[in-house]
């Protein structure tokens, strides 16, 4: 169906708006006529739009740049808290939610735990933190809701197609959260939300491509190709963490034997690490698990950065299983730049070490030359800000300029 | 820089071309009525397109169609013949090359044996293949050269960055073709070039996503995202074969050890199958090898299909360990048809369900539940029908409509 001229108009100028103000936040401070260099738009349309931004609030002149000849430009900013989002991380283990600004940054942070809640009460939970995050903003500020959360989400329509922590299926949230509030409201996968925060708040580079593998509680990489997240047909894409890669090994929360899950994530690198203590009684592990009767990644670190060996070989053969599964993933997408996110990040060097020695050591050589493995923001926050990144690439249009 | 008004009118123009033609393609044939519904063109700009391609050949009027109230309109349809394109698979043991019609039927074919010859040779072979088919061609009708090759391909500069099987390294073939024959030239790795011809030529669900895998000499996949090719940041994505899966595996080519390629190519295969065959003496695998001294694919087959238990494992067990690799493409694409090419299809259904059962069998239940792993064609000449594709998807904007 051809395009009315009115929704043309309108579109022209969603599109126009977005690429001032993706110019202004990725490059600014920036004068008009820079902005309209950066992206080929007229001056005048520049003018207009910047005109609204300073009208409403989202940008402000900052006074005049250097001369280029004639008279000094007044140079435009983007107000970073001139908006805020609110962003919910529907966790395992708890629900976190914050306001952020426009960069990425955390303004009020509330978190509800979530253990042994059902469906009913988590929606409840879902509720609560949003009418408290609401009730703590000037709500003609709050852009929207980005929401991450384990499972498979159909991130187009805002449904939960199956989230086996939260008793939750075909749930459509977004629906249902964006009727209650009148906001926007983005759903993504936790890892694939995480993805695209990384993407946004911390990309310097703006590589267009990139991958983000979180390794928790759960393991799910995201895939953002181009600038978008890649979801595959099924939103699956990027759902790793129940591939089975062990023959014959234990069995998965999932119902199978020997998912990746079963031996990267942050439970079994704690049950390995307690077997450990249980098998060296000289190891500092040992004594941890003596003192305070649990051990916790952040015990196996220090432990490993002390020298204690028992720790080291734990923290190594976690970070060799996940290497293994990323040298899978560089043969098949061959981006060449992958983060590594969640709780299991804070094992530090020794284990990046090992994730990357193992990934190159399996992967077609020139591919793994061009592939940085880094460790991402050790931040407890990426889900919540990758879905306010979600949320903020949509609606403001603010996708990188290269 | 924004674009003069010239190049935008000619973009404009060559959109509107590309967008009738592939209505014609793909929905055709059909009336300037219902092309201008189905493109959301005006009926003038159709008109004006379809006039074009009725003086240039390329689609032609073919009489009536049923009246829907008033006079019954022009049918127009593609003339599948007007263009013929070249195109070249650079294989390991023979260079092939075909002149092929717009709906990737082959018109003629010229095979060279290639083994033994270094780079400049076969620099000289392809020259030779191609004058050879420009010469059995109205030179006018040939729209562009499409190449499929072995290695890393840089597609968008048309440069083999590395084909070790043909001594090339950085070699700019795209541009050496197109400057001695003067024809718009495309060149991408074999798998990559196999997958766009499935999607264009073999795909009448016209699905978005695609994965073909390729396993014959090497082994690889090649990856279409929504109409498109997907290369990666370094053209690598799909490199699949060189990934090592076995620990304290046998030495590929590459100089690595338990490459996928160690287990899965047709070398490996046939290699299994002589083991078989001189530890059995009593299976048909063993009546071959006596007879013959060397075992083919077909002959795997045949033996499988009549029941021979020796060569059925060594077919379960190659379907198993592609499957293994196939479960990784799920949890990491997520793409819903994965289609097996290459000379080891010929392995045939006891194949095929064993790597249909061993990728189910280590895939999340949904994901697995939803992707459709079939045969492709048998076709030898999938990369060359794939290379074309790509040429006349770029040439021609022959992109599927939905």
């Amino acid at each position: 169906v051809p395009l009315s001229a009115k929704a043309t108009h309108q579109q022209t100028r969603a599109l126009n708006q977005g690429l001032v103000l993706r110019t202004l936040y990725h490059h600014g401070p920036a004068s008009r006529a820079e902005v309209a260099r950066l992206t080929g738009l007229t001056r005048t349309t520049v003018s207009d739009v910047v005109g609204e931004f300073v009208a409403t609030g989202i940008a402000r002149e900052i006074g005049r740049g250097p001369s280029t000849g004639g008279k000094a430009p007044i140079l435009v900013e983007v107000v970073d808290d001139s908006r805020l989002t609110i962003g919910l991380d529907l966790g395992e283990r708890a629900f976190t939610g914050a306001l952020v600004n426009l960069r990425g940054v955390v303004r009020h942070l509330v978190e509800i735990p979530v253990e042994g809640r059902d469906g009913h009460d988590a929606l409840a939970s879902v509720h609560r933190l949003i009418d408290d995050l609401l009730a703590g903003s000037g709500r003609d500020i709050v852009l929207g809701i980005g929401v991450g959360t384990p499972g498979l989400v159909d991130t187009e329509r805002g449904v939960i197609r199956w989230a086996v922590n939260l008793d939750w299926q075909d749930l459509p949230l977004g629906t249902i959260l964006s009727d209650r509030t009148g906001l926007p409201t983005y759903i993504a996968n936790d890892a694939r939300a995480a993805a695209m925060g990384e993407y946004l708040f911390a990309n310097p580079a703006r590589d267009a491509n990139l991958v983000a593998v979180k390794v928790g509680l759960g393991v799910g990489a995201g895939i953002v190709l181009d600038g978008r997240l890649f979801h595959g047909d099924d939103f699956g894409a990027g759902e790793i963490g129940h591939t089975v890669v062990v023959d014959d090994g234990v069995e998965c929360r999932c119902g199978r034997f020997g998912c990746l899950e079963t031996i990267t994530s942050s439970r079994a690198i704690l049950q390995e690490a307690e077997d450990a203590a249980a098998g060296h009684v000289d190891s500092a592990l040992h004594a941890v698990l003596d003192g305070t009767g649990a051990i916790t990644l952040a015990d196996v670190a220090s432990a490993t950065n002390a020298g204690d060996e028992p720790a080291r070989r734990v923290v190594v053969s976690a970070g060799r299983a996940l290497g293994r599964a990323i040298a899978g993933l560089i043969g098949v997408l061959n981006v060449r730049r992958i983060v590594l996110l969640g709780s299991v990040s804070a094992l530090g060097d020794a284990y990046l070490d090992a994730v990357r020695d193992e990934a190159s050591r399996r992967s077609l050589g020139t591919l793994a030359k061009a592939t940085e493995i880094v460790l991402g923001r050790p931040d407890e926050d990426v889900v919540l800000l990758g879905a306010v990144a979600l949320l903020m690439t949509r609606e403001l249009g603010l996708v990188p300029v290269r």
